[in-house]
């Protein structure tokens, strides 16, 4: 008597948040410093001192029934201008504060795309392996089908062939989401243009577009001054799903937004569903002080060099031990070919060491596994003897 | 190719965003001092300095990397101990901090207890007139059927004859709402007691619970020591929905939690739905800041001194000018009956003297128009001849 869908998603864990937990109950059984715990996406830098300087001076010195009062549901006027602003001064594109919709974080910001695209319970979306595992349950908890494009294994770009054969006209959408999770990969100016070429060809066979949803949490999370391009400006009918989660070191706080580009084919249309959709998932309007705090800070950047020190050891440091991995150029995540090639079968072999990463089943590419370095960088030289005991015991 | 009833519940406003946005623009005409709001439930006192000390203190003393990280899902353990101990203090429960859900407010909350309680597209949902009208939103968007039961019009409290005739097999749940928007009635223990009987009676005679929704964001908001009984010690199978919107001045904040008592028939299950039904709504965690800064104000209660103020000149004065309404012990609205008997017609009229009043239509209960009294007691004053010309209108 209650909905069996639901409680299954309750009830099964993802394997991610099982690893983290196994983590801390072995800490407690053989020392925090004998566990290398390399599962979770959790930021490990700290968000930019203006942040919490701007979320104090706003509780102290602005009008307290404004600061905490609801919003309008798509957010208040001076974020989405100030955010309005910042995408069309560094991307030259003439995004309107209107077109922005602000969300509790990039799932529900996601979740309200799909709920918008899913048309009836023959709507597809298409993933592109290796993927972010939530955007299984996001689907077709909300009626549509997920159709999963197996890796380009040789450097995580995309596999076209794959890709086109993954299409139909039940196609609605395609997510992507680049800088990677979790291969750490950002996909190249050219592989968007192939792509926007297919979709557009595609769509115009179909007779309706094939909307690109692009997951951007990890936007400015690049190396080494690789470009990230706002796939906007190559295929119109991209709407973004953003969040601070990682750029500000915010994912506790729920801040994100969805731009719908007016030239978007049923711009408005869309953007309308989308609000719809919000409001069936209970959104009233985004978290309002953390709001205002945004806004004062949409021109911090993150401070990248703990991070980039981190991937420069580990990418070093591995490789010479003789692992095989994407090439690591945004987000905060190395993809490892197992050795073995069974990721889960290291995955456990690893844990037995106390070291625990995340094998790729779930991502859609068994033959990786996950790990996340934003971690601290003590930990992660305690933690290399382990990686170059495992990898000798496959030898 | 989009989501056709997502782009309807987004292209509708709601009546009262309407009659407020139609205020604002008739404000820049005839100016603001003539324009006399009554629409929208947006609390008019600041939240006690306490909240803002509290999130001030946070951010300047705590670890950042704690403060703005993910919790986890249900919320941060100290939010879960410090709210069920104070539950436990003033109702004698034994609420533990592992049947506490912590969501985004309440109408998410509200939102996966619906989600987590419609089994399939038969499932029917019992709300009692007058009623929040989002109920009906809430509850179709996700796959159930509202079955409304007719007002009381005596008193407001509830007309069990026709709450009888409503009940069916199919019945999984009934929400109540008190304090209630829109009538600022507050439910009895006589009436509670006599709700719990029948729904014990004909969840037995069915073979299955019907959970009991309580939807509180106004418990707190009582004058005259008015009691608001906690219903789960009342009726065990009641789920708890509450948000600090109202309680603490902070609606836009999104913060609250759903209780599942731990002695509620399947309660785990219902539980762990509730969970994976906010999962596939984008829930990751309540905002983190802002669970912080609830957990040290638990204890907090709001200075209802102005709302009491407002009330109690309201009440007086319209009701001197032949104006009925129902008895406002709570929340902060007045329900009254529209002279005419349409309070459409009624609501239309006042308009053109620059009186926003919300019709109650939408509540289920079109003889009465809602009025919120979280304005300053000044635009009252001022607004009261606008009352009194409009009742002689009548006459």
């Amino acid at each position: 008597m209650y909905n069996q869908k639901m409680y299954g998603l309750g009830a099964v864990r993802s394997g991610i948040r099982e690893l983290f937990e196994y983590g801390l109950r072995q800490a407690a059984i053989v020392g925090k410093e004998n566990v290398f715990d390399f599962s979770l996406g959790n930021p490990s830098i700290p968000s930019p001192p203006q942040v919490n300087e701007a979320i104090a001076d706003i509780v102290m010195n602005e009008d307290t029934l404004q600061v905490h009062g609801y919003t309008s549901a798509p957010g208040y006027d001076g974020v989405r201008k100030a955010v309005a602003d910042n995408l069309n001064a560094r991307f030259g594109t003439k995004v309107k504060p209107q077109n922005l919709f602000f969300t509790c974080g990039a799932a529900p910001g996601l979740i309200s795309v799909l709920k918008a695209l899913i048309a009836d319970s023959d709507s597809e979306i298409v993933a592109i392996a290796p993927f972010f595992p939530e955007y299984r349950p996001f689907t077709e908890a909300n009626g549509g089908k997920l159709v999963v494009v197996p890796p380009d294994m040789e450097n995580f770009q995309i596999n076209f062939a794959a890709l086109e054969e993954a299409l139909s006209p039940n196609t609605q959408a395609i997510i992507v989401n680049s800088p990677n999770n979790p291969s750490g990969v950002v996909y190249t100016r050219e592989t968007l243009e192939k792509l926007a070429a297919l979709l557009t060809r595609k769509g115009g066979e179909y007779g309706h577009p094939i909307y690109l949803i692009a997951d951007e949490p990890y936007r400015e999370l690049v190396y080494g001054g690789v470009e990230v391009p706002f796939i906007p400006t190559i295929y119109k009918n991209t709407i973004v799903c953003y969040s601070w989660s990682k750029s500000l070191s915010l994912p506790g706080e729920r801040i994100g937004y969805v731009y719908v580009p007016e030239d978007a084919e049923d711009s408005s249309a869309i953007y309308c569903a989308v609000a719809g959709a919000a409001r069936a998932s209970g959104h009233v309007c985004p978290p309002s002080l953390i709001q205002r705090a945004v806004a004062r800070c949409v021109e911090q950047m993150p401070d990248l060099a703990a991070y980039d020190e981190n991937r420069t050891l580990l990418y070093n440091e591995l490789s010479r031990m003789g692992y095989t991995m994407a090439k690591p150029d945004g987000a905060f995540y190395l993809f490892i070919q197992a050795p073995g090639g069974d990721s889960d079968a290291f995955s456990n072999k690893a844990k037995e060491h106390n070291l625990l990463v995340v094998p790729g089943t779930s991502f859609g590419c068994k033959e990786y596994f996950r790990i996340c370095y934003c971690v601290s960088n003590d930990m992660i030289r305690r933690s290399l003897p382990v990686f170059e005991t495992l990898i000798h015991e496959y030898k």
